[in-house]
């Protein structure tokens, strides 16, 4: 008898895509299955870089502080070239991110330790783990169900293979010798690293299948995506057009950038890229193969040894030793994509399964991550009954135009760090091109300047923009604010849990005019009435605030006015006792404590400080809409497009 | 049969002050029992304040995140009196601390959590945990092994019975009803609170006795202690002057600065002090009885419901309603003292074993930390053999001044708090004296200008100081610097981690000047030659910096010298790769990502940025001495009349 569950949601493999949505999920109380087919977490090396917009969502659930504590930082990149006398010289230093780009910096750590703090996290909301060892074998769609989005109906069938020890041990390509640093596995990381999931006693079940049904399937299963096959799609686009090595390592050196971002370009040897890691180690990306795209380079002539003498050669005259190596790898990934990332918003596809690159850029973790960090609350909003099916169209939309803009950065990059700088029509980059390149596209990589297009979920910008600093489909950009009620210093997104909820920030202005307190309580009214948004889209036995989170930024200080002077809506009462939201007004001001650290948010976003605004943003941070306060209207209009009224 | 073992130190109570020193030993890797005779952990109420000096020394234990996480903020102080229409005025508003008092805020949360976040952080670093239900029954010190402090010797014997569950559950004193509000403990608390020792079988040895043998035994056991009763000793001072009820609550008011930590004085009804906390409670410390020292009140007519319509009184004409007690307590303590704390450096008495004052200063739960922080890297000093004995006497010259300050203190804002205020010459205070006297101990409040005198372990102030900044005796100031290897900027206290290790910070001036440039070569020479103190103190086998750690900051811009242009000492290979320890050169600059964050360091602490200076911090982050680079042999002579010189 093969035994049946019921999911709403079934995440195939658990990497930084699976899991950054199985902790979303996990969040929203979803009930959800992740099965990974490998019976370990990755526990070193693999991706590394996290951008400043990753670390942001990683506030969002509350696992920051360990990036931030644990991850090395990258404040500055340096590029190396050859000096006429003959050795290197560094021509360019800028910084790593454009000065407030982001409240958290650039940090680089091994997937492993990225995926640890996912598996913690989704087991602290809602109790969920991964079901290791696991491969599923079959899929079917049920047509009828299809376009059922009743509560009851399971239309996608999933069988999934309980795999011996021997399948689902990866091999281990990269990691020194037959075994893993134990050493270098931190205590959290232990059980992990010991027993795989033998201890769990996984393979009681080794050869037998089950099947389970769900609402809805993402292969998050990674460049060779089993999911992708069965909708019958694949990747498309150019395949590798060079040989890199990869290498994580404890270096002695000379060179003085070996804590920066370095890139060196040398006269003969190639060109290899220089990233400070977590723990002491350096990663080495070292360009081993021909820049020719019709001559491949032999995979098995390379070795850490190989790796290491190559990066000795660019690095001359400075002298480098690799004392220990944690970590290895040789990739050949050319710039490719799926056309299509879902099966009729019932089976979707995230991460590599959709979109792969090469690791160069420090950009793969943080898209994949993204990728299903842009699904899951549209994934939940469905399930939950809060909106229409077709806000899933939206993912496909949003994150495909991510992925184009991540592809065509990467081909330019790797052609830019190829050892004699070739650009697409054949000419060499110097170095000085190299360096604008970079500037430009400093921002987009730290992931903060993503901009998805007008769709069901991101209203037409209106112009002129009443908040230049809030593009409609961009992150809400983040400054600091003060609370009226306990005086307390907040960055603005920091009161952006990833909860589920959209936000109303609403500018109110400089409420000690009549004139603008006037319109503040008629948005108040609007928002408390049974027409209004919160009301309409929000379940009676629910918090006010729980679909719907009304914030005021009020421009003039503080202690110019009470609380109390505030309409009710804008700091409802709580179940179950009745106090009061205090965390809902702000200002535009400093704090007590901190007297010249004011956030100027009102400056920064281009908001006029008299008459404000009005901006709704996503669940996942993303502004929808900006509107003025008089037009409080279109957010109800906005919404109703897709959100459903609740009885 | 009765078992005996052995350990380094015997901590009896795991309260605060027992927890403190318990991470701290495990954090030194100093083999520790810890008992306590209760079955459970705190889990609700009691203490709540924690200082800014007590979240600077979390950070050195790795667990400030949590409590800035959790903890209610406190930013602002008002106070507020009656008004001459016959309400209630506010009549000042204050930062809670005076801003730049330190890197971190002051927050409250139960007593509860912080003994969570000590519990966790011990089992961390050394798998350290508490052995409850077991309470000491007889203390011996052998007096021939009294003043051998060899590896061998174990002077104190500790004789310590198993409890049943009946002797070991505390009664639940200001826990509301029977039980605990088992909702609102946190996850990481549950086991705890659901089962307290029994899931652990520790019932198993009740009735039973064993006996320990120790180097060190430590009384953190509470104002009753019983290892201060063994010692023939006992708390000295004034008895209660006046009856407070204590009592935390989720509220419903129209009261506007129910999140800001108030004073009311009513006219007639007494006073209240109003503290915001964690999870929307608020705690109120509410005057119920005289404050006629003659006249006793009836403790047992006191109860929530009483100390809620005192409240209430004293609100009018806001409105108060408590919708949910968590806990609450009276308490009548007074001022106490215990004028010895130590048995000749062989049993100590810390935290409330030592002293006792009233809640009101929410000082209480910081300075018992405070006292075992102090103590344990000395006890550990000795331990290890880096330093004599002797060194253990200053434990209680340096905290006898903190706790008779603290209680001189306590009793002025004790009198000064009360309903009509009375100085202690017996004439009312007005509220314009009660400011004055709130400002003028802030700083002293938050912890961090805590001041020890000269002693073997603080050298006398040299007049004029080089770095005004940096008393000899208080805990060292911190301002942000940037790293020279990889440009992260730092709080530079936020490398000084609880690790036992010494600081020699030395403030190197501008190093372009080639004079400046010479002056630091001669001292780094003097650093690694073997009469320096770095060889003198270092056992040979072990890392250069694993005993004193010496850090440079230069007054010139990052950019304006390469890491290779330090001495080795300065900068020095690590152990078993060799790698540089490449976080140990500093510059008061800015990083390139926060270019408007400079921390202004030299001018912060007074120092000159030409020439600069040198200061060396104790391993609990108290300046021991500053003095000119050119006078570094002073740092050798001044260690060498305590530590131990490695063979």
């Amino acid at each position: 008898m093969v035994p049946t569950s019921e999911y709403d949601v079934v995440i195939v493999g658990a990497g930084p895509a699976g899991l950054m949505l199985a902790t979303w999920l996990s969040a929203l109380k979803i009930r959800t299955k992740v099965v990974d087919k490998r019976s370990v977490k990755v526990l070193a090396g693999q991706a590394d870089g996290v951008q400043c917009r990753t670390l942001e969502v990683a506030h969002s659930f509350g696992f920051v502080d360990r990036l931030i504590k644990e991850g090395a930082h990258i404040n500055e990149i340096c590029n190396w070239t050859p000096s006429i006398e003959g050795g290197l010289e560094r021509t360019k230093r800028m910084p790593d991110n454009e000065p407030g780009t982001s409240r958290f910096p650039h940090v680089v750590l091994t997937q492993g330790r990225i995926e640890r703090f996912l598996l913690d996290a989704m087991k602290d909301f809602n109790n969920l783990t991964v079901d290791r060892s696991i491969a599923p074998t079959g899929m079917t769609v049920d047509a009828t169900l299809e376009s059922d989005f009743s509560a009851s109906a399971y239309p996608v069938s999933l069988t999934l293979r309980h795999l011996t020890e021997e399948e689902s041990t990866p091999t281990q390509v990269g990691t020194v010798a037959s075994g893993l640093h134990r050493s270098n596995v931190l205590s959290d990381d232990e059980a992990d690293a010991m027993n795989g999931s033998v201890a769990r006693g996984a393979y009681a079940h080794a050869g037998e299948e089950e099947t389970v049904r769900a609402k809805f399937v993402v292969g998050c299963d990674g460049a060779r995506s089993w999911v992708r096959k069965q909708l019958g799609l694949s990747l498309e686009g150019e395949s590798a057009n060079s040989l890199w090595g990869v290498l994580d390592a404890v270096v002695v050196t000379d060179f003085p950038d070996i804590r920066l971002k370095s890139s060196i370009q040398s006269k003969d040897a190639g060109s290899i890229l220089v990233v400070p890691r977590e723990k002491d180690l350096v990663r080495f990306y070292v360009q081993m193969g021909s820049t020719d795209p019709n001559e491949r380079f032999d995979r098995s002539s390379i070795s850490p040894e190989s790796i290491v003498a190559t990066a000795q050669r660019i690095f001359a005259p400075f002298k480098l030793e690799c004392r220990h190596i944690d970590w290895w790898t040789i990739y050949e990934v050319g710039q490719r994509l799926c056309k299509t990332v879902t099966l009729d918003n019932r089976v979707f596809l995230a991460g590599d399964a959709f979109h792969t690159h090469s690791p160069k850029a420090g950009q793969g973790m943080n898209t994949s991550m993204m990728d299903s960090y842009n699904l899951g609350w549209k994934i939940a909003h469905v399930v939950q009954g809060k909106a229409a099916p077709s806000i899933l169209d939206t993912y496909g939309l949003e994150r495909h135009k991510v992925a184009r803009e991540l592809i065509d950065y990467d081909w330019k990059l790797s052609r830019m760090f190829a050892g004699k700088p070739i650009t697409s029509d054949g000419k060499p980059v110097s170095h000085e091109e190299f360096k604008k390149f970079y500037e430009s596209i400093g921002k987009w990589a730290s992931g903060t300047a993503v901009h998805y297009l007008p769709n069901a979920l991101v209203a037409p910008e209106r112009e002129p923009s009443l908040a230049p600093g809030l593009p409609h489909g961009q992150r809400f950009e983040s400054h600091a604010v003060v609370a009226l009620a306990d005086a307390r210093p907040w960055h603005l997104a920091d009161r952006f849990l990833a909860d589920g909820r959209w936000r109303l920030v609403l500018f109110a202005g400089d409420v000690r005019e009549p004139q603008q307190r006037d319109q503040l309580e008629q948005v108040a009214a609007y928002l408390d009435s049974p027409q209004g948004p919160l009301r309409t889209f929000t379940p009676a036995s629910d918090d006010l605030d729980s679909v719907i989170e009304v914030i005021t930024v009020i421009s003039n200080p503080r202690i110019s006015v009470e609380p109390n002077a505030f309409p009710d809506v804008l700091w409802p009462p709580k179940k179950p006792y009745g106090s009061r939201c205090y965390d809902k007004l702000y200002a535009d001001d400093s704090s007590p404590v901190t007297p010249n650290e004011r956030g100027e948010i009102y400056r920064h976003l281009g908001i006029d400080p008299k008459t404000g605004c009005v901006a709704l943003v996503r669940p996942d941070q993303t502004v929808s809409l900006v509107c003025a306060l008089d037009e409080i209207q279109q957010v109800g209009a906005f919404l109703s497009q897709f959100m459903v009224t609740q009885l």
